[in-house]
């Protein structure tokens, strides 16, 4: 029996399925769970969530969206309200007008990906991609068919792409690039006239820019702003998961320019019906002043963790040539402790009890240099974490 | 400027975007608001989602989830102990052995759908799609570079396929089936023989079968089966939506073939990273005897509703001539009383304030004979529905 159903009597896989890697990482936490049962301590440092739960003016709000009854259908693109909301945060802080109409609030930041994608590639066409960068974003171009194109970006610029590598790599069937700032898993920022090159760059040739800002409001040292300053003629993501402390609500958004946003709305009534109601409702308390105090207070808190995080991995002999100033991440080049970044995280499991995440989940090129620090945890495990690293290296 | 933003200065959209329809029923909503602002009252009978809020022991189990901090992200797949409550389910429900290694919690039914066919579909491959029948399964093959073929179903077959005609339909490169029981928007039911013959028409190609079970439960004076009884080589979706009363929250489930769970996993993780916390943690309590019996009563509300607007409209000259026996919708013939459908739901709407869904939405054969009602209404409302039709028929 069992050998007739894993026979694939249904025929085969797609390859948009069968192609995905797995997360190397899995094999790592499969082998630290191990370790926890065998009665080890693990530090995690490879969790991509901060260990904040979401905050209780949030947890307020829905607990009054429960009492009356907010669990039905909303519209596609969300409740007026929230985009509103949304609107209001760009006003706010960002000191932008973009219309609520323009706001597409969706099942995630994953959602907004892939509404985006959906609605602007056709098989067979090109997306440029930072890498190293987020895996999903492969997935999701392959998914509908597109074709992902690595931009092999270092940290002589940031981890970042440049105006001019994206008009070298740029062909007759690229659709448009994505852009993330801060970006997973570097930590770092993309500079305002970069970005305005890379824009120019793709209004020159009708391409559709993409920039993934889902851990905008998380940044150290700097002053955060919004790619909506260079203006409506691009693709923004953005999510309530990372600074807004929601990430197993599922909610996120997209602002699109408006001459995109009827289609794209369609597409989400069919791939999604509406974004969860009980999470809109409850994000509708995100903005509040009373709300982002918290915020703040956390954002300091990851703050101190990066500086301590970052000084103890250089003390150590790791290289982060590319000062991490947003997310919570610090991508660490091995290269000066191992030859194969893979091996040396078993081997920090192993000796040291601390989890990290090697760099073949989002990187192609030089995988085997890189390691991923997640600071999602408290300061004294990461300081923690750092005593044991020094007693075996 | 707003010449310039709708010039699609993006570059054009894709085809699987640009090519949806729009619900013809959105115009006809847009009336029935207009009139509503007027001081008309307009009864609906158009929307596909029951009256009744989400059942107190959910609500319970949601305050519970939100006060213990069960907000961060969980397995694709879902958490343990919600694959487990639904394989007991259909265990208790209808004496099936379902691993919980087999089912996959997602995103709502939309999501199942979209994972099932990303992970079978490779491009130009057609699917075999009952017409009239749920219109996002024609978008969700159609995103993934799928062909959907209507297979043209009638009153004659309760408006479900038969095993002749998937055999008389399949060629070579027709991926599978998706079957509808109960089904939107006819609410009749396919017969177990019948299934079982495509279920073997299938199996015989090596194509797939899906079976849309997300009205399970909403089944009137008939036991309800589940198309699992059959075999573990075939797709079923499932929903909390309906019978558990959770639209909003966006939670469904699939239950894939042993072979292909891994893969399904895999894409689940990209699309969707997991699907709702909040949501899966008060979804736990739906099995509950003490929620099972409020569904069972609503269950009831609804069949003296069909019962109520079935003969109704069959006595105002509607012909039904498949009995509806779940769901909650009638799908009437109108040809009796009107040469287009589309032209009388305006005329109902406009002279009698009832507002019904027209066939355009569903059936790309026949559809000016065809007009969908919802008994999501209280049985007041609908009576209050006939008796303006009565006035003007």
């Amino acid at each position: 029996m069992s050998e007739y159903l894993n026979a694939l009597s249904c025929g085969p896989i797609a390859a948009r399925a069968s192609g995905i890697e797995p997360f190397h990482v899995m094999e790592l936490l499969t082998r630290a769970h191990q370790l926890e049962a065998e009665g080890r301590d693990i530090i995690h440092m490879e969790v991509g969530e901060p260990d904040f739960p979401t905050s209780a003016p949030v947890i307020e709000a829905a607990r009054k969206a429960l009492e009356n009854g907010r669990v039905f259908y909303t519209p596609a693109a969300g409740i007026r309200k929230l985009r509103e909301a949304i609107s209001g945060h760009y006003a706010r802080r960002f000191g932008l007008a973009v219309e609520p109409e323009r706001i597409i609030v969706s099942a995630g930041a994953s959602a907004a990906l892939m509404l985006a994608i959906a609605a602007l590639t056709e098989a067979g066409q090109e997306w440029l991609l930072p890498d190293p960068g987020y895996p999903c974003n492969r997935v999701f171009v392959r998914a509908f068919e597109g074709v992902p194109r690595a931009l092999h970006v270092g940290p002589e610029t940031d981890f970042q792409p440049t105006p001019a590598q994206v008009e070298q790599h740029w062909q007759r069937n690229t659709r448009g690039l994505i852009v993330a700032s801060p970006s997973n898993p570097t930590g770092t920022l993309i500079a305002h006239d970069a970005l305005a090159g890379i824009l120019e760059c793709c209004r020159a040739r009708q391409g559709a820019l993409i920039v993934d800002e889902i851990y905008q409001g998380l940044t150290y040292g700097t002053e955060p702003w919004s790619a909506l300053a260079l203006g409506e003629d691009l693709f923004v993501i953005n999510s309530f998961s990372k600074y807004f402390g929601m990430t197993g609500w599922r909610l996120g958004w997209l602002v699109a320019p408006q001459a995109y946003v009827r289609e794209i709305e369609k597409l989400a009534q069919h791939f999604y019906i509406s974004p969860s109601a009980p999470a809109q409702h409850a994000a509708l308390a995100a903005f509040d002043p009373q709300n982002i105090e918290i915020l703040e207070e956390r954002r300091k808190a990851l703050e101190a963790r990066r500086d301590v995080l970052l000084a103890g991995l250089r003390s150590l002999g790791f290289s982060v040539p590319a000062v991490p100033q947003g997310a919570f991440y610090v991508y660490a080049d091995v290269s000066g402790l191992a030859d194969d970044s893979f091996a040396f995280a078993h081997r920090l499991l192993e000796e040291a009890g601390v989890a990290a995440t090697p760099g073949l989940d989002f990187d192609t090129l030089t995988p085997q240099r890189w390691l991923r620090f997640a600071y999602t945890t408290d300061v004294t495990r990461i300081a923690e974490a750092l005593e044991r690293l020094r007693k075996i290296l």
